[in-house]
Parts: structure tokens; C-alpha cells; sequence
């Protein structure tokens, strides 16, 4: 029983390189959006032509990530959800939200302060966690059954 | 054809009351999440009991907010989600991914600002507006095919 | 937005009386199984004819009886799951399954002393009772927004 | 056509390793929860943080639990649920209701004692059996056509 | 809980009408196919134009039904399928399947003699029937809990 | 039983006012899309605000037509999606995709030149048209049973 | 594109071995009910115990075999039904339908004098064909695009 | 994360081989409908048997293409849905809306001078492109994150 995990959110950490090295382990298939925030921006009309507008050259970016992203979650068990200190981070909220519709199994990883306002996001998810070692442990639980210590 | 619309977002303006009264003279059935935001927030322990941890105060009333905000989007036919200019929001975003892996049509609205961060949750909706007077007319032209001027 | 609501479990004791009195003011649809015992029992061989071995007795009548449970969670918003102080009773678990399998809102109700049997239950449900009560201020909130006191 | 089997139920006899033994020249992988009934009730807390609240803890852990579950299940083409002598096991009729919902092929293997409390759940199961030799049989004619004699 | 019934199958006897009115005091919608054989069987030709060749006038014809079959099927709760004494009826096996694959409640009525040829129908069913009247008991027992005697 | 039917497809003829005054003793509700060609074009752009870039406007526009579009089909029991004899149609073979991967029941209405490049569209329907009235008598039998002449 | 195919029906001549044989250079995974008839009818009792009345003979061994059907069926791209020229067969067109519901593509095998009693079978099937030389040349071309001669 | 990408649409230009050629170092497999158009049009009546009314000749030839077509479309996670300069293409408008129901991302790719009637097919995608070499550019993207340039 391999898991395949999307690992949606935040890009300013390196939060899933710790993910992905501590489940190395393990018989995980991990995926991501594009985490190279420039090529993200601009992927759209870098492709299809470029948009005075700033709304539409955002818009054909984020129409070619969608491709990307919802094949991701589409062929997710688990869906990790990483909300971090800066930003508005809707993006991440919608894939929580988008993950959770689809019964994707949810790990929200926020820092405390985020607490209150991610309530209706954590009511979603099956495990909340502080620090992406937890979440190798409960890939390491899912799969082989063993809790830390 | 009468739609049913349900109205996600941003609690502390008028929005609401703007869109069902511009839109009285339409079939439209609208439905929203509980807006006062104290019953809101305490409404899980008022019912099944006091928690002394912010953590399960929080989940519990978020859980019983779920079944009213499930129903809700689920018996739409379009979801409106209105971004405000202050706090998190991460509900309303949670809100428009579940009701886009639901195939919903949807209306964003939120102010001019919020154009970038939010452009991931635009390149899943049918329309985005900056003004409740727009949703309305959108409503309008739906049910009626007129276009205003 | 009324609410149609399945009443799933325990049958010897009046609390989908006090449910259903309690939300008497409420928009609710309330359905529940068959619960005269002998009739759920008996109503497979006394409409399709007699059965020596019992397995099949109750084989015949455990498959009418689905006729009416199945229609009864399909149709439901919210399913509320009554575990008793005796007796088996899983056909209360497998409807609470059942319904979370399709998405449902889950409610259960049950006496403190089997909260750790139930806990895969309760992982699945947005709300833990032990009181009827508690069920209709739920149902109270969820369609007005009020909670007690 | 190899099949995919998850193994539900009671984690206190050997059960499983009698499936899995008699089945192990057929084109079957088998599925299970963690059968470390420790490892099961404390995984929550020991890799989430501690709650001193018994509610909450098992909570924690059957949320992470539900993780290895609900990928067991939705994976599987046959699911057997094991009913042991002893316990509730609403565990194990949860897990044939959900199942059932999601239209995976049922055997319930149970001790003949139980027939009545469990006639709900045999009236969703294509097999009921009480040796688990009779499930590799039901195995091994689903894959070659071959009955035992 | 009003029910919605489909009944399929043979259409040269009167069992239609006896369960109509043996439930004409229970809350059940019932909807057929067009009995009328002829009209059955010369509507599409009669409406799209006259085909020389047998297949294709049977064809236009099977296809303009499936307009009404399809709709009867999709919005029933119990489908009732009736298998007389004469003629190969593949229709109504088909309409079983059909039912079953959309997770209808299936009841099948039947003479005795044709239970071995049936038998893979039967496992699809919540019950077999011999007679018209005990598929109206089972529709009383499912809406009001009576059952006869 | 009455029927949901949606009209697609050309809108320069009075097609769709023929089938809805043939039909006016039946049970049908019938949907459509705006029919006024401006109004269908300019309801973004008129809306939501001008668009120097004609794609862009355009898209607009066919965005918000979607939401009736998609509400239409979505809630038919039977599509008819008319080809006329002019332009490119495209909007009508897509809706009738759209309908098929939905099953819906589709009918099409077409001239007789057109029958060569309509061919996959024509393999997804169950009845193909030439005249308005037709599809009236296909309503008519699905309805009543009864056929012309 | 490696095809899935599932060969239902007729289990009293070599049509299955013919089709496989002639589409053995191509990429085709055949899967088959349990064509033992003996097998088949006596799998049931011969591993869950023997039962005096003869229905619920057949019915333990048809429970038994709709795990083999219906995984064979759900996993298919392609469901070919052959009826033959004896027997009720009523299976096979409860496979039809089965199939038809979940959106497989249907091929009929079936020789001419059943053609008007199968018409509603063939209103499902994007194939009708007589040898099974032809379901050979079908799948060949859906695969390699070659038509015969 | 491999693509798998159906290529529907105009088949008398080599935009097949482009796209194919240019992504031949990405992990994307590529399937298509039956590019040779003789073997498309006569490949029901070479296999199934002549048919004197070219209605019915174009019809079994589709059917059986829709074979391919189906399994196509509903195997890829991308649909690049090709417009040409000539003919009515409705089979690829068709296509994406048939593809767009089902939630598959896709591209278009056509001429510019197509714009304005492909407004409808455009709001179902995810990108609109020219050149065949900007599909290569979003594959490439989707698959590595690289921008051109």
C-alpha cells in the first residue's frame, strides 16, 4: 500500500525537503505544485503571450498551474497543507477546501499563532501538525504501523 | 429555472443584505453560514460542553458550523465568496476550493487589493466582481437574459 | 433551507420522541427505521413466506428493512447514530459507515461510559451527544443561527 | 484480475495471518489496519502532543488511524470484516457500512452466535463465513473457478 | 419519506394495475414503460422516418424508449421487476442490471419455475416475489412499518 | 413524471418557440440558454467591465453564460441541441459532449446536409430530428405512450 | 491504451477462446465470469455450508460469483455479451445493463433470430455483431486503427 | 507525476507528430482517435457489414470509434482539443464538452481567426494556444516547471 501525498502551500521554506528526506524511507510518492515563485507568476503568458493587464497575466498563470495542481490532488491519498507565517496563502485554504470535497485524507502544518483562523481548515483535516517531522511520523505510522520513541 | 446561491465570506459588512435585496425580484433562494460571529465561534461548547483548551473550543463549533456550511454549498448553484480587506479569510478560500471540486459555479468578490494573492481561487470562478451591485446583475442576467444600461 | 434528518440506532427507548418534540418548531423532516421490533424482525417471512433455518428468517427481513434505511440515509442531510446501554447493536455502526461513506453530517449519541469504543464512530461525526437535547440545539443552530442560553 | 483484500475487524486472534497463508499462491494483496492495538490507541498523542482528556486522545489517534483505513478500503475489491467473541467491534461494523456505501464486495466472518445482532450487516455481504479457511476458499474460487472436494 | 416506483418487465398481464391500486392509500409515485406494444415498438419509425431494414426500425424505436426508461430508473427508490411465464424478456433483465449499478432497491417478481435461470438476478434484489400483492406489502411494510396478519 | 428539457444550440429561428407551443399540454419545463445575441456577447464585459482585448472580452462573456448553461443541462432529463445551417456552432456540439458525459438523453435536431460531420454528435443521442415538430412527438410518446397518425 | 475487456454470457460453446486466440497480438486483457457451470452453480454451498432448499442454494453460489462479476465488470474498457441459442440467459442481459450503467462500451454477440427481443440490449451497445471473428476485428481496430480486407 | 494526454481534433496537419516529437522527453504518454480518415469513416461497414443508407453507415463506423474515443478521453488527465482552418469539427467541440464534464484539463489549440466562435469552448479551458510548440511549453511546465527562455 504505497501512499501518494501532495504536499500544497507555502514556498519560502523548505518544509518539504524535510518531508521528503525524513519519509525516504518509506513507500511514498510525493508531489508538489511549482515551487519557483518567478516561473510560477509568469508561466502563462511566458507560454501563450503576453498581457498588458496584470489581472489576465496572473489569471493565464494560474489557469496553466491548475493543471498541475489539480492532477496533483487528484491523485493524492493524502493531501499536506502547509500554511506559514507570511502572506495570505488563499491558495493553499483552496486546496484544502478542494482536497477535502474530493475526500482526500487532510494534515493541516501551521504554526501556533494560525490557530484560530484555520479552525474551519483544521474541522477538515484528520491530523494538525506544528513541524514537518510529525508529518513523516504519521506517514511512517500509516505505513508501518510505528510511533516515535 | 429558479438558482439556488449561497453566500460564503467576509461577516462584518452588509454585502448580504445588499445582494438579496438588489436581487427580491428574482428566483433566487439564498442560504449563508451563521453570521454572528460570537454563536459562531462558541457554539460547540454552548451545546456539548465547555473545553478548556482554545484548540477544541474552537474545533468543536467549527464541526457544528460544518453541517450548516456543507449543506449549504452542497444544494447551491452558484457560491458567492466575498474577501474583505482585513483578517485571514482562510474559511472563505476553504470554502470556494470545496465548492470548485463540486463543479459550482462561481462568483468571487473582493476588493481590488486582494487581486494577486487571490489569483488562484479567480482561475476557478465563473466571475469576479469588485461590487455586490455586479452579483446582483449577474443574477439578474442569469434568470432574465437582460444586461443593465 | 429545511433539513432532513435520519434518526439511525436504538429503538427501545423514547429519544427520537424528544428529538422530534423538541424540534417540533424547526424546518426538519425526520425519518427513521421501523421500531417495532417484531414487525422489523418478521416482515421478511410474514410478506414472502416462511424460512426453517433462522439465519434466512432474518436474512429475508434485514433485506426489506433495507429498502427503507437506504432511502431514509440517502436522503439524509444529517444522520444521527443512537447508541443504547445494551446490546450489540451494529447495525447503528454500520449506518453511521454507511453514511459517512456518502458524505453525510454525522451526529452520534451515546451514554459517556461507550465513548472509547466508539471513538473510529466518533472520528467520523461533527458532533458527540449524550443528550437528546443536545441534538435539537444543534438542529436549532444549524437552520437559525441561535444557540442555548 | 488479481484482487485487493482488506482485512477489517477484531486484532486479537491470528486471523489474518490464516488468510494470508492460505491465500499466499493467489493474486492477492491484502490490506489491514495496524493490529498493534497500543500503537493504535496512543498514535494520536505520541507523535501529535498529549491531551488529558481521554476523549481527546482517542480521538487524535482514530483520526490518524482513519487515514490508513479509509485507503485501505477505497483501494480494496474485497473487504472482510471479522467479528470476534468479545468487545463492541463497532469498529468493524463501521467499516462494512462504509464499504457497503462505496459498493465494495462484502464477507463477514463471524462466530455463529452473533448471527442475529449481525443480520444488517449480512444483509450487505455477498458471503458469510465463520472459518477464515472458507474466505481463502471464496479467494481462490473467485480467482481460478476451483472449489475445495 | 414518499417512495418513488419503477415497474419493468412483462406487459401482457395486469400486475401493474394490481399493485397500483393495492397501494392506492400509501405515498408511492409509480412510473413504467410504455406498455402498449405496438406503440412501443413502431415509435421511433412513426416519429423519425421509416427504416426498410427490421434492425434499424427496432433500433429507433429502442432508443426513443430508453428516453422513458432511463428517466423512470434514474428517479426511483425501488424498482419492481416483473418476469412473466412467456418470451425471452431481456429488457427486464436488463433494467436489472441497470438498477443495480445505480444502487437501486430492487424487488423481483417472479413464477417459481423460472428461480434457477434467475438466480443472478435474485442476488441483486432485496426481494423475490411471486405475487403482485406482496410487492404492495412490502411497499405498505416500508412506508407505515404494518405488516400483514 | 414530468420532464426537464433543455433547448441548445441555434439561436436565429424560431425553433425553440415551435417545440415549446407543440408541447404546451405537457409536462415539461424547458431551459434555455439567453437567446438575445448582444445581450449573450456583451453581459461580461457589461457587467464586470469593459475589455480593450476581444478575446478577453469575449471570454467574459462565456464565462457567465456558462453559469446558466451548466445550471440548464445539469438539471435536464433530456438535451435537444438544434445545428442550424449557418456558422460555426461549436457551442452546440459542445454542450451536447457536455450532456453525453452527464447521460443525459439527447436529442438532435438537424438539417439533412449536416449529417456527415454530425456523425459522433448523432452517436450520442438517442433520437435525430429534422423538424421541430418531431421532437414534439418524441416528448409526447415519452410522456403519454402516444404516436402520431 | 491497453484495452481491459470482459467477455459475459454464453457459457456453452468456444466463442471466448476464439476471440481470445485471434486477439493475441494485441494488447487486451480478457477477463471471464467462472465458466464451470457445475463451478458455478455449487460454489456457494461447497465452501459456506450446504442448504436443503434450492434457492438459497443458488443464491450463496450467485452471491459468490457477483464478486468475480463485478470486479470483472467494474475494471472493464470494453463488456461483450454474447447470448447464444438456448436458455434464458437472463445473466447476460443483467450484465448488459450493469455494464450500460456504469458507462462501459458494449459489444453484442448474438446470432440474427434474436435480434427483435434483444433490441432494448442493443440500444446500449456501440457494437452488434454476429461472430466473434468481428469482436476480433473491433478490438484490433480501436487499437491499431487497421479495418479487415 | 506522468501526463497522460489525449489528442482530439483536426486530423490533416502533422500537429500530432509536433507535439509528440517536441514532448519526447517527457514522461507523457499520448493517445489519439484513429487519424486515417477512410479507415475512421468505413470502419463499421468493413467490420459489421454493409449498410445501403449512408446515415446508418456513418453511424456504425462512429459508434465503434467511440470506442476509442471514450477510452481515450476518459484515461487522460490533459485533452488537447485541436481546431483547423476547414470542415465543421463538430466531433471536436464535442469532444470538449465532453471532456470538460468529466473535469479533465484542457487545451485548445487553434487559429486565431476561430476566436470568437470558440468563445464557449474556451471558457472550458485551461489554456488557449496557436502553436502546436506552446502545448510542448505547457507540458513541459506542468511536468518540470521550466519557462521558455
Amino acid at each position: 500500500m504505497p501512499l501518494n501525498v501532495y504536499l500544497s502551500g507555502e514556498i519560502h521554506t523548505d518544509w518539504r525537503e524535510q518531508i521528503i528526506e525524513g519519509a525516504a524511507d518509506l513507500a511514498v510518492e510525493f508531489n508538489s505544485p511549482v515551487t519557483d515563485h518567478d516561473a510560477s507568476d509568469d508561466c502563462g503568458v511566458a507560454i501563450l503571450g503576453e498581457e498588458p493587464n496584470k489581472y489576465w497575466h496572473d489569471h493565464k498563470g494560474a489557469m496553466v498551474n491548475a493543471i498541475r495542481t489539480r492532477k496533483g490532488i487528484a491523485d493524492a491519498d493524502v493531501v499536506v497543507v502547509r500554511f506559514g507565517e507570511k502572506y495570505k496563502q488563499w491558495n493553499a485554504a483552496f486546496d484544502a477546501g478542494y482536497a477535502s470535497a474530493l475526500g482526500k485524507s487532510i494534515i493541516v502544518l501551521n504554526p501556533p499563532e494560525h490557530q484560530h483562523p484555520l479552525k474551519e481548515v483544521h474541522a477538515a483535516a484528520l491530523a494538525v501538525a506544528e513541524q514537518p517531522a510529525q508529518v513523516v511520523e504519521i506517514l511512517r505510522y500509516v505505513l508501518t504501523g510505528k510511533i516515535p520513541g
